[in-house]
Protein backbone atom coordinates (compact mmCIF):
# COMPACT_ATOMS: atom_id res chain seq x y z
CA UNK A 1 0.00 0.00 0.00
CA UNK A 2 1.28 3.70 -0.73
CA UNK A 3 -0.11 6.72 0.01
CA UNK A 4 0.89 10.61 0.17
CA UNK A 5 -0.12 12.67 2.38
CA UNK A 6 0.62 16.69 1.57
CA UNK A 7 -0.01 19.84 3.55
CA UNK A 8 -2.23 22.00 0.87
CA UNK A 9 -3.16 24.86 3.18
CA UNK A 10 -1.37 25.73 6.36
CA UNK A 11 -1.42 25.34 9.32
CA UNK A 12 -2.71 22.09 8.90
CA UNK A 13 -5.32 21.08 6.48
CA UNK A 14 -3.75 18.06 4.26
CA UNK A 15 -4.68 16.13 1.44
CA UNK A 16 -4.65 12.17 1.42
CA UNK A 17 -4.44 10.10 -1.94
CA UNK A 18 -4.06 6.64 -2.79
CA UNK A 19 -2.75 5.41 -5.54
CA UNK A 20 -5.96 5.40 -7.52
CA UNK A 21 -5.84 8.96 -7.58
CA UNK A 22 -9.03 9.44 -4.58
CA UNK A 23 -8.56 11.81 -2.73
CA UNK A 24 -9.85 13.14 1.02
CA UNK A 25 -8.47 16.00 3.33
CA UNK A 26 -7.54 16.25 6.74
CA UNK A 27 -7.44 19.02 9.25
CA UNK A 28 -6.58 19.19 13.02
CA UNK A 29 -8.69 20.15 15.91
CA UNK A 30 -10.30 23.41 15.73
CA UNK A 31 -8.60 24.05 19.00
CA UNK A 32 -5.33 24.44 17.73
CA UNK A 33 -5.77 25.83 14.91
CA UNK A 34 -7.91 23.44 12.38
CA UNK A 35 -10.06 25.04 10.11
CA UNK A 36 -12.54 22.20 9.79
CA UNK A 37 -11.42 21.88 6.22
CA UNK A 38 -11.44 17.90 7.05
CA UNK A 39 -12.11 15.07 9.30
CA UNK A 40 -9.69 15.17 12.10
CA UNK A 41 -7.17 12.36 12.16
CA UNK A 42 -8.66 10.41 15.31
CA UNK A 43 -11.90 11.05 13.42
CA UNK A 44 -11.26 9.44 10.47
CA UNK A 45 -9.30 6.45 12.82
CA UNK A 46 -12.54 5.54 14.46
CA UNK A 47 -14.05 5.97 11.17
CA UNK A 48 -12.35 3.54 9.06
CA UNK A 49 -12.87 0.88 12.21
CA UNK A 50 -17.05 1.51 11.26
CA UNK A 51 -16.19 1.44 7.65
CA UNK A 52 -14.16 -1.91 7.56
CA UNK A 53 -16.52 -3.74 10.22
CA UNK A 54 -19.80 -2.20 7.89
CA UNK A 55 -18.10 -3.66 4.76
CA UNK A 56 -17.04 -7.20 5.99
CA UNK A 57 -20.70 -7.34 7.68
CA UNK A 58 -22.51 -6.22 4.30
CA UNK A 59 -20.56 -8.82 2.69
CA UNK A 60 -21.55 -11.65 5.31
CA UNK A 61 -25.28 -10.09 5.34
CA UNK A 62 -24.94 -10.80 0.68
CA UNK A 63 -23.64 -14.35 1.40
CA UNK A 64 -26.74 -14.61 3.93
CA UNK A 65 -28.94 -13.71 0.78
CA UNK A 66 -30.26 -10.55 3.22
CA UNK A 67 -30.45 -7.31 1.17
CA UNK A 68 -29.37 -4.34 3.19
CA UNK A 69 -31.39 -0.93 2.44
CA UNK A 70 -30.94 1.42 4.49
CA UNK A 71 -26.77 0.59 6.58
CA UNK A 72 -25.44 3.42 9.08
CA UNK A 73 -23.04 3.15 12.09
CA UNK A 74 -23.06 5.52 14.66
CA UNK A 75 -19.82 6.17 16.46
CA UNK A 76 -19.15 6.97 19.62
CA UNK A 77 -15.30 6.83 21.23
CA UNK A 78 -14.21 8.49 24.40
CA UNK A 79 -10.09 8.95 24.25
CA UNK A 80 -7.53 8.34 27.38
CA UNK A 81 -5.95 12.12 28.90
CA UNK A 82 -2.56 12.75 28.98
CA UNK A 83 0.15 13.54 26.62
CA UNK A 84 -1.04 11.26 24.02
CA UNK A 85 -4.85 10.75 24.15
CA UNK A 86 -5.61 7.30 22.46
CA UNK A 87 -9.11 5.81 22.57
CA UNK A 88 -10.30 3.89 25.79
CA UNK A 89 -13.08 2.87 23.71
CA UNK A 90 -15.52 2.85 20.28
CA UNK A 91 -18.86 1.76 20.15
CA UNK A 92 -20.56 1.13 16.87
CA UNK A 93 -23.91 1.39 16.79
CA UNK A 94 -26.00 -0.12 13.55
CA UNK A 95 -28.76 0.48 12.56
CA UNK A 96 -30.28 -1.66 8.75
CA UNK A 97 -33.70 -1.61 7.77
CA UNK A 98 -35.42 -4.60 6.32
CA UNK A 99 -31.83 -6.63 5.56
CA UNK A 100 -32.27 -9.04 8.86
CA UNK A 101 -33.31 -9.99 11.68
CA UNK A 102 -31.68 -8.73 14.53
CA UNK A 103 -30.08 -11.76 16.36
CA UNK A 104 -28.72 -12.37 13.19
CA UNK A 105 -27.39 -9.32 12.12
CA UNK A 106 -25.69 -8.59 15.70
CA UNK A 107 -23.93 -12.79 15.64
CA UNK A 108 -22.63 -11.79 11.96
CA UNK A 109 -21.20 -8.04 14.07
CA UNK A 110 -19.56 -10.48 16.68
CA UNK A 111 -18.14 -12.43 13.86
CA UNK A 112 -17.02 -9.74 11.77
CA UNK A 113 -15.26 -7.71 14.59
CA UNK A 114 -13.61 -10.94 16.36
CA UNK A 115 -12.13 -12.25 13.05
CA UNK A 116 -12.13 -10.33 9.70
CA UNK A 117 -11.78 -6.50 10.01
CA UNK A 118 -8.33 -6.13 9.70
CA UNK A 119 -8.60 -2.38 11.59
CA UNK A 120 -10.06 -3.52 14.26
CA UNK A 121 -6.84 -6.03 14.20
CA UNK A 122 -5.06 -2.83 13.82
CA UNK A 123 -6.10 -1.29 16.81
CA UNK A 124 -4.47 -1.70 20.35
CA UNK A 125 -5.74 -4.45 22.39
CA UNK A 126 -6.44 -2.20 25.20
CA UNK A 127 -9.13 -0.34 23.21
CA UNK A 128 -12.54 -1.74 24.04
CA UNK A 129 -14.94 -2.28 20.80
CA UNK A 130 -18.49 -2.07 21.69
CA UNK A 131 -21.64 -2.67 19.12
CA UNK A 132 -25.09 -2.84 19.60
CA UNK A 133 -27.73 -2.95 16.97
CA UNK A 134 -30.41 -0.16 17.05
CA UNK B 1 -16.39 11.76 19.68
CA UNK B 2 -19.67 11.40 17.78
CA UNK B 3 -19.94 10.40 13.91
CA UNK B 4 -22.13 8.91 11.49
CA UNK B 5 -21.03 6.29 8.88
CA UNK B 6 -23.71 5.80 6.42
CA UNK B 7 -24.13 3.94 3.11
CA UNK B 8 -24.94 6.07 0.31
CA UNK B 9 -24.77 3.85 -2.56
CA UNK B 10 -24.43 0.18 -3.21
CA UNK B 11 -22.32 -1.74 -2.15
CA UNK B 12 -20.08 -0.44 0.03
CA UNK B 13 -19.50 3.38 -0.66
CA UNK B 14 -20.09 5.21 2.64
CA UNK B 15 -20.33 8.74 3.80
CA UNK B 16 -18.38 9.69 7.67
CA UNK B 17 -19.22 12.61 8.83
CA UNK B 18 -18.76 14.41 11.97
CA UNK B 19 -20.65 16.96 14.53
CA UNK B 20 -19.34 20.01 12.90
CA UNK B 21 -20.69 18.58 9.31
CA UNK B 22 -16.85 17.55 7.54
CA UNK B 23 -17.60 14.85 5.31
CA UNK B 24 -15.36 12.36 3.39
CA UNK B 25 -16.21 8.91 1.61
CA UNK B 26 -14.94 5.45 1.84
CA UNK B 27 -15.01 2.48 -0.25
CA UNK B 28 -14.27 -0.88 -0.33
CA UNK B 29 -11.65 -2.50 -2.51
CA UNK B 30 -12.60 -3.04 -6.27
CA UNK B 31 -12.11 -6.41 -5.87
CA UNK B 32 -14.20 -6.55 -3.86
CA UNK B 33 -16.98 -4.49 -5.80
CA UNK B 34 -15.31 -1.40 -4.25
CA UNK B 35 -16.34 1.98 -6.87
CA UNK B 36 -13.30 3.96 -6.23
CA UNK B 37 -15.40 6.35 -5.02
CA UNK B 38 -13.81 7.27 -1.74
CA UNK B 39 -10.21 5.56 0.02
CA UNK B 40 -10.27 2.11 1.99
CA UNK B 41 -10.60 1.85 5.56
CA UNK B 42 -6.77 0.52 5.60
CA UNK B 43 -5.23 3.39 3.73
CA UNK B 44 -7.88 5.95 5.60
CA UNK B 45 -5.99 3.99 9.28
CA UNK B 46 -2.45 4.25 7.48
CA UNK B 47 -3.23 7.75 6.45
CA UNK B 48 -5.00 9.10 10.24
CA UNK B 49 -1.44 7.82 11.53
CA UNK B 50 0.25 9.53 9.35
CA UNK B 51 -1.29 13.38 9.74
CA UNK B 52 -1.67 12.79 13.21
CA UNK B 53 2.06 12.54 13.42
CA UNK B 54 2.33 15.41 11.04
CA UNK B 55 0.11 18.06 12.94
CA UNK B 56 2.31 17.18 15.85
CA UNK B 57 5.61 17.04 14.46
CA UNK B 58 4.49 20.75 12.98
CA UNK B 59 3.56 21.86 15.88
CA UNK B 60 7.19 21.04 17.60
CA UNK B 61 8.50 23.05 14.94
CA UNK B 62 6.71 26.25 15.45
CA UNK B 63 7.42 26.12 18.95
CA UNK B 64 10.56 25.64 17.87
CA UNK B 65 10.69 28.94 15.35
CA UNK B 66 11.09 27.22 12.48
CA UNK B 67 8.24 27.61 9.12
CA UNK B 68 7.98 24.79 7.30
CA UNK B 69 7.17 25.36 3.38
CA UNK B 70 6.45 22.42 2.00
CA UNK B 71 5.23 19.54 4.04
CA UNK B 72 4.73 16.09 3.13
CA UNK B 73 4.51 12.47 3.89
CA UNK B 74 4.70 9.69 2.45
CA UNK B 75 3.00 6.52 3.18
CA UNK B 76 4.28 2.60 2.76
CA UNK B 77 2.70 0.16 4.38
CA UNK B 78 2.92 -3.27 4.48
CA UNK B 79 -0.41 -5.85 5.73
CA UNK B 80 -0.18 -9.71 7.33
CA UNK B 81 -2.20 -12.31 5.12
CA UNK B 82 -5.10 -14.21 6.76
CA UNK B 83 -8.72 -13.93 8.02
CA UNK B 84 -8.21 -10.29 8.84
CA UNK B 85 -5.04 -8.66 7.53
CA UNK B 86 -3.86 -5.98 9.78
CA UNK B 87 -0.64 -4.61 9.27
CA UNK B 88 2.91 -5.32 9.54
CA UNK B 89 4.33 -2.21 9.40
CA UNK B 90 3.90 1.07 8.48
CA UNK B 91 6.43 3.50 7.01
CA UNK B 92 6.37 7.42 7.29
CA UNK B 93 8.54 9.08 5.07
CA UNK B 94 8.82 13.44 5.93
CA UNK B 95 9.62 15.66 3.32
CA UNK B 96 10.28 19.38 4.48
CA UNK B 97 11.89 21.81 2.32
CA UNK B 98 13.38 24.56 4.31
CA UNK B 99 11.88 23.97 7.57
CA UNK B 100 14.89 22.22 9.83
CA UNK B 101 17.56 20.83 9.59
CA UNK B 102 17.70 17.04 9.36
CA UNK B 103 18.79 15.44 12.34
CA UNK B 104 16.15 17.36 14.46
CA UNK B 105 13.70 16.95 12.41
CA UNK B 106 14.23 13.49 13.44
CA UNK B 107 14.27 13.88 16.53
CA UNK B 108 10.79 15.33 16.39
CA UNK B 109 9.50 12.31 14.67
CA UNK B 110 10.87 10.24 17.04
CA UNK B 111 9.42 12.05 19.73
CA UNK B 112 5.97 12.01 18.24
CA UNK B 113 5.74 8.80 17.72
CA UNK B 114 6.54 7.91 20.60
CA UNK B 115 5.11 10.44 23.09
CA UNK B 116 2.39 12.86 21.48
CA UNK B 117 0.86 10.97 18.53
CA UNK B 118 -2.65 9.70 19.33
CA UNK B 119 -3.22 7.51 16.38
CA UNK B 120 0.02 5.89 17.41
CA UNK B 121 -0.73 4.73 20.44
CA UNK B 122 -4.34 3.44 19.43
CA UNK B 123 -2.68 1.26 17.28
CA UNK B 124 -1.69 -2.47 18.07
CA UNK B 125 1.53 -2.99 19.34
CA UNK B 126 2.32 -6.01 16.86
CA UNK B 127 2.63 -3.17 13.88
CA UNK B 128 6.24 -1.46 13.47
CA UNK B 129 6.23 2.30 12.68
CA UNK B 130 8.97 2.84 10.93
CA UNK B 131 10.05 6.41 9.59
CA UNK B 132 12.40 8.32 7.68
CA UNK B 133 13.44 11.89 6.40
CA UNK B 134 13.58 12.52 2.52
Amino acid sequence: MKLLLNRIEAPYVFQLENENGVQCLLDASPEIGGLNKGLRPMEMLAGSLAACAAIDVLRILEKQRFDAEQFSVYIVAEREKGDSSPFKWIELQFSCDRCVDRARLERNIKLTLEKYCSVAASLNTNIEIRYSVL
